[in-house]
């Protein structure tokens, strides 16, 4: 199964980069398989050095912030004791992990790794129609340089719908976010 | 927040029914506001006795059996120890609620309550695109009455990429079973 979250890795500088991630995960969360692109700031650290933090969250602010590269103000940080890497305190569970192996023959890569360490901050809270709208949102922002501007125009019409009857106010404030940035970009484009 | 789950009620003869509702929820899941049909099983349980389970849970598969009445076999239950319900034993979180007001003025009822008992049994697994894909599609099962066919298929059509993609064996299943619901409810309408 794929499951939507949240990887930080260390940065050369030292710094956390925090990026959203879609691993095939195995029941039991023992291992992860990423797939990142060989062009994203995640392969360049996990390739320099091997380690990083894979969290399940349901803060779909933070989601989309990190998924347009947009995460100012930073969300709290918490250097985990098992790996060089970085817990973010208000995810729901976080996975530390170790690369097993590296797979870059092709464009988007394959980085096997187990899980070494684990724990739980809060309940993720459940099927919420408007957090789901808002990650769909996001995976559609991130593309925003392949698709049709008339594709995203109506998906983000379809998906707003679902928004207006479901959301509390943090989905509603991350998907006037996304609309924003994707309104944005095309007027700057 | 509309949150998406399964309630559970008695019925008159003292067993279980066992629907998917999604309530409006306060951040602290302390009240829940439940909306059923007059024409429910849940209303009417409600009415008669003032008490239900609300359950959070990632099993897609009992979702879309619940969503088309078909839960055979019955999940587990364990019955609640503060009020006259049952808890799903397979659950993520349940909430035990009593009925504080129900107004049935309307068609589409209005049933305000109070949480007065809760627990955790395991994680929500967090954000998998297949089951929130399931979750929809059965919403579209409950709607087959209503919708034309054209909206239908074209709804789970696009659904089934985003299954195809991220699916686990749950999620697979639950979505075919309710592609085998749909096309035969069809065939015999």
């Amino acid at each position: 199964m794929i499951l939507e979250g949240i990887v930080t890795t260390r940065n050369g500088d030292g710094s956390s980069n925090i990026s959203p991630m879609g691993p095939v995960v195995d029941n039991k969360m023992e291992s992860l398989e990423l797939r990142p692109y060989k062009t994203s700031t995640t392969y360049g650290n996990l390739r320099r050095n091997g380690q990083g933090v894979f969290h399940v969250t349901d803060d779909v602010h933070l989601l989309a912030r990190a998924a347009v590269g947009r995460i100012l103000p930073p969300p709290r940080l918490i250097a985990s004791s098992t790996i060089r890497g970085d817990i973010l305190a208000d995810a729901c569970r976080w996975y530390a992990f170790r690369v097993l192996s590296l797979d870059d023959h092709e464009p988007r890569t394959r980085i096997r790794c187990e899980v070494v360490d684990q724990g739980r901050i809060r309940d993720f809270v459940g099927f919420n129609r408007a957090k789901h709208a808002v990650l769909e949102a996001a995976i559609l922002a991130t593309r925003i340089e392949f698709l049709p501007v008339d594709q995203i125009d109506a998906e983000f019409k379809r998906l707003s719908v679902i928004v207006e009857k479901t959301a509390g106010p943090q989905e509603k404030d991350a998907f006037a976010f996304l609309q924003d940035y994707v309104l944005g970009h095309r007027h700057f484009a």
